[in-house]
């Protein structure tokens, strides 16, 4: 669907400048921000308040549409890749850089994941400035009328403001900034800024296959996730995959007086909580048969870079209030192993709506993170080896008032579609020069990751295009994403357009 | 709180009159209430439309004066005793006849069980009358306006039609035909009706021990719970105790992304459900060591009982479309046995609204159902133990940030009061008669069970009374009682006038 394809040539000239010195461009790059943090804020706030969740085709619409026009306003090609009506498209731009030998792609994604309204302190479209995180005796801010600079304590707060609406206004202000000091980027730019990752990029694959041709990326640059926990800057090589699966287990027609019938008529939520016992165990250890026979050995290489990261633990375990933690080979390592997230269970009613009644039925969510080799086929398979060698009847449909009775435990199962995870090599020439070129930008060594354990369909375009792909993450490790009150801190915000301005402006392999 | 206590002693006139054989008066009240559906429904429909739910006291205070004006009405020396503002009164009645040798108490309860708007196909508290069951292809009736004699298969739906408000009914009702036909009872009759069971009777102990005076009675009839799923009339000689407790259990202070953090942070939901399946296995049984220390053995009277009930397990299954059902001992005798019901858990979210995210906690409601000789504080106590010999930290309130931290395993138990079960012996005269008198009222053997499976705080009346206590239900067992779309089928309300006029007017031992 190329509904936009605007080149503004114009755009490009003043940017065709001299070069200047490395440590000189992180300078010019800090100017510029400093002197447009309400500018900066101002488009970030904007764009959170469109609602761009799966909820709202028309705001994710919208969002494509303005963030489509940033880059039109400033040069970029830029076409919408959709995958057909009622879809969200990607937002894609291309920026040449005359004579630039390399080409890379900065990724993010602009839609947000879903909003409990009931769990939010403030309207999660209606951003709202606080001066620190929730609980920490913050007071709101009215930042439009604040003088500058801003704290860089202050956070903003808001759906999709960390998770990852932050990497695209950071992406724009970087560019802005390299544009007003004159400097002619080091390579090629493009943007693919999708509207379904939180939906689990159901057509990222349709449109990249589509268009491959618009993609003869060296690399790509994935703006998605958080930074290290020690606040360090983060360089990652990868992501795990994900597949959601919700299963509702069956009780009774209608919901029945436990007292007349509790020991005889089968309780779905016991029911359901025996299964979730029986998938992982109290340390998040997978307990299905044969789960763990394609994951990929963990290398020294990425052992050591594990190794390298600063400790963390104790002071997440201070900050989440958590007595304990699951396994003992600490948080990253813990990350390289598949995980079994129990998202939600509901059966029944609690507190003053509980009545003493058997449920007619549970559901629980569950989502899979997966590592290399695995496959969403292959967890799906052994998921439904496992619950049939444990008496289950799987279906994918409602079963009948016939179905309901010929089988003891009835198990529906409804599954996304997923996809697997992707782990880099960390010793390219392209990923040696990322990560000096982030940590030059950060005036010190980036925290180095194997694997995020957050998911992005990054498989996809190594599978399909065949190019590199490396974590560019600039979201605070404590922004709430994916939970209400998500936040981003300005701090990250800046720290973001520093390190897309060197990878614009200064990245050569 | 003596509020009302009236003595209409003109109203006793017209019912001291000659007595009539016993086939007599079964036929003289069936006569009666042929004439008279539409009055008695009428009075039903009234009664059910007054929202006497624990979330209502406004409510149960007009519930407790409506009932209560009935009854002064009908001559009864009426008095309200309450154990304090704020809490829902018991409607005390009292009835002299001359000469009676013995003082039956007429137990029921005027409270319903919280309602889930969302789940009633309408108000629960605008009784709709339908030709059947629901999703049975019945229709919706105006029976304001339709002839009688009503269908018997017709059933008016509503919060406590069926548990219990039909019981209250179906009293009046057969007391104004044994008045129609001239007919002097048998006995002294009383009326305890109760607005605090289905918040498990905390107030019943004070007001029968403050009261003790008020109640010399040789037997209390319990018209509560449902007749036998053979849809025979039922005597009973007990029901199960209860006691309710809801747990809390802590995940991290705020929900965290479950790709960055999951297999490290652990799972709230998880947790839940790993406790669940170590407190009662796929058949209901229950796994805390010494649980059944406390537990009575059946006598073989009881066991006989129990074997010479019509089968009803095929038509249950089907009923409720259930593939297995818990155990293998049949219906009756699986509710001799304690029960640990799941009422409801509740983490995180799912459906749509699922986020990948850790929940900050699990709930789950839990009702024990407890038979002789357990108590609540020895189930209490032997589950606190068993939690604590799994690990569990067990706190009475929302634990502190620091508990939080300071324990790997926290659950927060909010217990409710609870109280024991009682059984009666099946072979005393006063038993006998009420087998022999339900019979002739039903014109057949009626169905006799032990122990109900649910619960009313019946103990009470044994323990601080002295008093025999013998269950007499009338509802349908398929009245959705504690669920949503609980109803009353009518023939069952008639048989419950039938029942209730003979043990007024005929009960003699």
């Amino acid at each position: 669907m190329n509904r936009v394809a605007l080149v503004f040539l114009a755009a490009l000239v003043p940017i065709c400048a001299h070069a200047t010195p490395p440590d000189k461009l992180r300078i010019q790059v800090e100017r510029y921000r400093a002197t447009h943090e309400k500018e900066i804020v101002g488009r970030l706030a904007e764009l959170v308040s469109l609602r761009s969740v799966e909820a709202d085709p028309a705001g994710l619409t919208a969002t494509a549409e303005r963030i489509g026009g940033w880059l039109a306003a400033r040069g970029f090609t830029v076409t919408q890749l959709s995958a057909g009506p009622g879809t969200a498209p990607l937002v894609f731009g291309s920026f040449d850089t005359r004579g630039a030998k390399r080409t890379v792609v900065f990724y993010a994604h602009y839609d947000g994941q879903p909003v409990t309204l009931s769990q939010w302190s403030a309207d999660p479209f209606a951003p709202v400035m606080r001066s620190g995180s929730l609980g920490s005796g913050e007071h709101e801010i009215d930042w439009r009328s604040a003088p500058t600079p801003f704290s860089p304590e202050w956070r903003l707060f808001g759906r999709a403001t960390g998770d990852d609406k932050a990497a695209i206004v950071a992406f724009l202000a970087a560019f802005d900034a390299l544009k007003a000091a004159g400097r002619k980027p080091s390579v090629n730019i493009r943007v693919a800024w999708e509207g379904e990752e939180e939906a689990g990029s159901p057509h990222l694959a349709a449109i990249l296959t589509a268009h491959r041709a618009l993609f003869p990326a060296d690399l790509w640059l994935i703006g998605d996730g958080p930074v290290h926990q020690s606040r360090k800057p983060l360089v990652d090589f990868g992501a795990r995959g994900m597949m959601g699966v919700e299963a509702t287990i069956y009780g009774p027609l209608r919901a029945l007086h436990d007292g007349h019938y509790g020991n005889w008529v089968p309780n779905p939520a016991a029911m359901a909580a025996r299964l979730v016992a029986e998938l992982r165990d109290d340390d998040g250890r997978i307990l299905i048969p044969g789960f763990l026979d394609d994951v990929r050995p963990v290398t020294s290489a990425e052992r050591q870079a594990i190794a390298a990261l600063p400790p963390v633990e104790d002071a997440l375990r201070t900050e989440f209030a958590i007595g304990r933690s699951e396994g003992t080979e600490g948080l990253p390592a813990s990350l390289m192993r598949p995980a079994l997230n129990i998202r939600g269970i509901r059966a029944g009613q609690v507190g003053v709506a509980a009545t003493n009644s058997i449920p007619t039925e549970a559901i629980v969510a569950i989502d899979f993170r997966l590592v290399p080799d695995q496959t969403p086929e292959r967890v799906r398979a052994r998921l439904e080896e496992f619950l049939a060698t444990r008496g289950w009847t799987v279906v994918g449909e409602e079963p009948d008032r016939a179905t309901r009775l010929a089988h003891p435990r009835i198990v529906r199962l409804e599954w996304d579609t997923g996809y697997p995870a992707l782990r880099s090599d960390m010793s390219t020439p392209a990923a040696r020069a990322v990560i000096a070129t982030a940590s030059a930008a950060a005036s010190q060594p980036v925290a180095v990751l194997p694997m995020m354990g957050g998911s992005v369909p990054i498989y996809l375009i190594k599978d399909i295009l065949g190019a590199t792909v490396i974590g560019l993450p600039i979201a605070n490790h404590d922004d709430n994403q994916h939970a209400a009150n998500e936040n981003l801190r300005l701090q990250n915000l800046w720290d973001g357009v520093g390190v897309y301005a060197a990878m614009m402006g200064e990245l050569r392999w």
